[in-house]
């Protein structure tokens, strides 16, 4: 049971003494999710304290979201949920339960601590945690223009009232799909028609849109390494998944052909955690893949490519298909805020008549005042505007990070690696410790880090002793002490 | 090819003519969704006009919605789709390709002329082609508290900014979820935690989750007769269906046992199209089946409860399981508007812990925005009220109908069924014609109405001769004229 000493606890009351120790260990993961707390009659009398202390303590931990009650049965903990823009960082969790173990759980090596590898719901949990946070990057929120989407949102409410409560057809507004049009054409120079475009509430919604479009027959093939976020939605889809190796190129393409995927879920223009732009040339050998059998198809997943902060700008793989073989799809959750829930998906012609066919009986996800909102939002030149300011903010984190690394008296143990790629690079360190290791001795020091192992599905291949750096989250002001305590953490003289 | 005669085109000019032409094709579905039409060169000259003409009647149409160009390829026709609150309630339509045909081409018999029952797209339209709809019965805009959301929404933007763009709990902001469980404790009598509540965008959202969640390999039952789309969902992520015949009380039980299903999606307190509320006993002998096995569980579908006009309240399934077996699904998209896509679901216990561990990981897929808003709009009470105001329009307005049907000197001809019945009713006729027939007539006479046999997947047992009255649509004063036109269609003197 729950064991604590009063001993320590300061000028804090009993109460607030425990509901601290029980807060700690929620966030600590010592106790886990849905785990059952000891009544509180039994607690009290394990801890020699009254009931009513912990009757005291369990209701605050109630009123802030870290317990729940079952009528009848008792408290739980509940799930402290990942914050952040940036959810989809997580690494493999080699701890999680999965709900088709048998196909995993030979393979998930546990190079990390049970559960470490999780973030927490909300900042100052994670400011009590970590000093800097380079896992979960969560957007800096005074960065979202507010002022501007609130005036627009206004504005279409006081519009047109009817048209707001006009059920959008399935695909979504035309107005909005237009803009959307208008928008990969001019900054993406992508030719497509708004009748090719699906909006949705969220890319993994339209993920779970693709499935059905395609079929559930089909194997999935993602890149390894690659988003953890990705697999688990196949997964939960009952669907094939094959894990797919990387080259220096991107997707190797005798793995590819090896895997028997059908459909291949990739990010060309910008992969993480590797940071990969794969080159034109490769670009083309994917498509002459996907064009060997009706059946396959790509899914180019685009999700920050807005951020790319240098390098040429490779045509999208949507761009340069001829043969109806690509589903583009983006989002603006990532460039806007993650509380917008819109994303949207480029069709083949092909696959959209097969949309319309099977699944345009579906209502659209995004509410109409969104989605009228996002379209002025993006005609209006506030996305264009917004995204360059990101960019330019971006860019200024990511020279001062770096600079703080070439400055570092220990700048000899490190190399800096993809330092162009969007809002991470990687740092692969001269060390004897194990990666694992790395992530509990940074852990120690108050940052959050995560090394490149632990986005692979295939351990045996893992690269080793390479930090991945997700850097957009960390406030200016702490990037210098997040650098050296990083660093400190790893080296001695 | 297209051929139009250009005698009759009156005051036009040759191109309002053409696109008027081409637009009342497309709406009568002679052109159907996707289709592609002449070049504009071949059908300028098939109808010896100029290009010009034909491009301008082409660009107007594509300006509505109507028709789509793609590039390089040609000009196709739109799928037209439905409007209204109350889009499930189309019928089957027995010509509509399948994604799984192997499965039920044997089975629909087509007693409906080909695509009739498709509804179309805007308010406009719908007028053109029906005098009254008792088909799609969109929600009269008025009703909806326009202003009152709009308070609300800019009360919440100026609240408290940061928090809005928080990223939300996977089941939905915590706030909203105790409102929710407030709102269904004081109106519904049910006791449900906050924590068991999930959030998403819209009923057909969830029910893919239900789907992740208790397994694709499942077999799930639901109501013959009843909604094509929820059968439509099932067979888009490919899990087996099976449709189960009720009896005067509800699923028959018989049935039910040699279904083979192991989840049952049903509506026992308000079943479209009968009416039939499930009594008491049959709901114990539900749970009862539900008992005997692990793997069965039921989803009470309960989307529009609020709206029974008379008759005792039954408890929901949900408020008499013991046993963890009823998922309780519900949307605030028939309540308020269908553009405000939030729907809910309530998970027993050991659902909730699954769904924590294996989907938790998705995003919620409904914005802070929304989500805060509503949960004011609760908490405020303005909810109580809407549903009340819009419970007395719709007693007004069906006592009206009622009384139109009463008075008519054909009354004698048919008997009113289910009468107490939400926003529907049924009318058994003393006729000679068939289905198919009676529909057609109606049309004619600008009515556009379905038969109880439409919505039946098992033909055989399809009860005949009886009208689908869903009435929600209709202005109060088209009410007797559309009565008349009715009963006009069907009787003679």
């Amino acid at each position: 049971m729950l064991t604590y000493s009063f001993e320590n606890k300061g000028n804090d009351t009993l109460y607030e003494y425990l509901y601290k120790q029980i807060k700690k260990d929620i966030i600590s993961r010592k106790l886990i999710p849905n785990e059952k707390l000891p009544s509180k009659r039994m607690l009290a009398k394990h801890l020699n304290i009254s009931t009513i202390t912990v009757e005291t303590a369990y209701s605050q931990l109630i009123a802030e979201g870290y317990i729940y009650s079952v009528p009848k049965s008792g408290f739980y903990v509940c799930e402290i949920e990942t914050g952040g823009t940036f959810e989809e960082y997580i690494p493999f969790d080699r701890n999680r339960p999965v709900s088709d173990s048998r196909d995993i759980s030979g393979k998930f090596g546990g190079i990390l601590t049970k559960r470490m590898e999780q973030g927490v719901d909300k900042e100052d949990e994670q400011k009590d945690r970590y000093y800097a946070d380079f896992v979960n990057n969560r957007a800096v929120s005074e960065n979202f223009p507010f002022a501007t989407w609130t005036k627009l949102m206004r504005d279409v409410m006081a519009d047109d009232t009817a048209r707001l409560l006009n059920r959008p057809p399935s695909a979504g507004i035309y107005e909005l799909r237009c803009a959307i049009a208008d928008y990969l054409y001019q900054f993406r120079g992508m030719s497509v028609a708004p009748e090719q475009i699906v909006v949705g509430a969220g890319t993994e919604y339209l993920y779970g849109l693709i499935i059905q479009l395609l079929g559930h027959d089909m194997c999935y093939g993602v890149e390894d390494p690659g988003y953890q976020k990705i697999f688990r939605i196949y997964q939960a889809h009952h669907v094939r998944c094959s894990h797919i190796a990387m080259d220096e190129n991107g997707i190797n393409m005798d793995a590819l052909y090896e895997s028997g995927a059908d459909v291949l879920h990739i990010s060309p223009s910008h992969h993480f955690p590797t940071g990969l732009v794969t080159p034109i040339s490769r670009r083309y050998e994917l498509l002459s893949w996907a064009s060997k059998s009706p059946e396959r198809f790509i899914i180019e997943d685009e999700y920050d490519s807005e951020f790319r902060l240098t390098g040429r700008p490779i045509p999208s793989l949507q761009s340069i298909d001829v043969s109806d073989k690509v589903i583009y799809i983006n989002t603006f959750s990532k460039s806007l805020a993650s509380t917008i829930r819109i994303s949207y998906m480029v069709l083949p012609k092909t696959l959209m008549e097969r949309y319309r066919r099977e699944l345009s009986f579906y209502a659209c996800t995004v509410s109409n005042f969104d989605q009228y909102t996002l379209t002025a939002f993006i005609n209006d030149g506030y996305l264009e505007k917004h995204i360059n300011r990101m960019r330019n903010y971006y860019r200024a984190l990511r020279d001062m990070i770096l600079n703080d690394i070439k400055k570092h008296k220990w700048y000899d143990r490190i190399t800096i690696k993809e330092e162009n790629a969007g809002l991470h690079f990687l740092l692969k360190l001269s060390t004897d410790y194990d990666d694992n290791e790395i992530v509990r001795r940074a852990a120690e020091n108050g940052i959050h880090i995560s090394c490149l192992s632990q986005y692979y599905y295939d351990v045996k291949s893992a690269v080793l002793h390479t930090l991945v750096i997700n850097y957009s989250g960390i406030g200016m002001e702490y990037a210098e002490e997040a650098i050296d305590r990083l660093f400190r953490s790893l080296f001695t003289d």
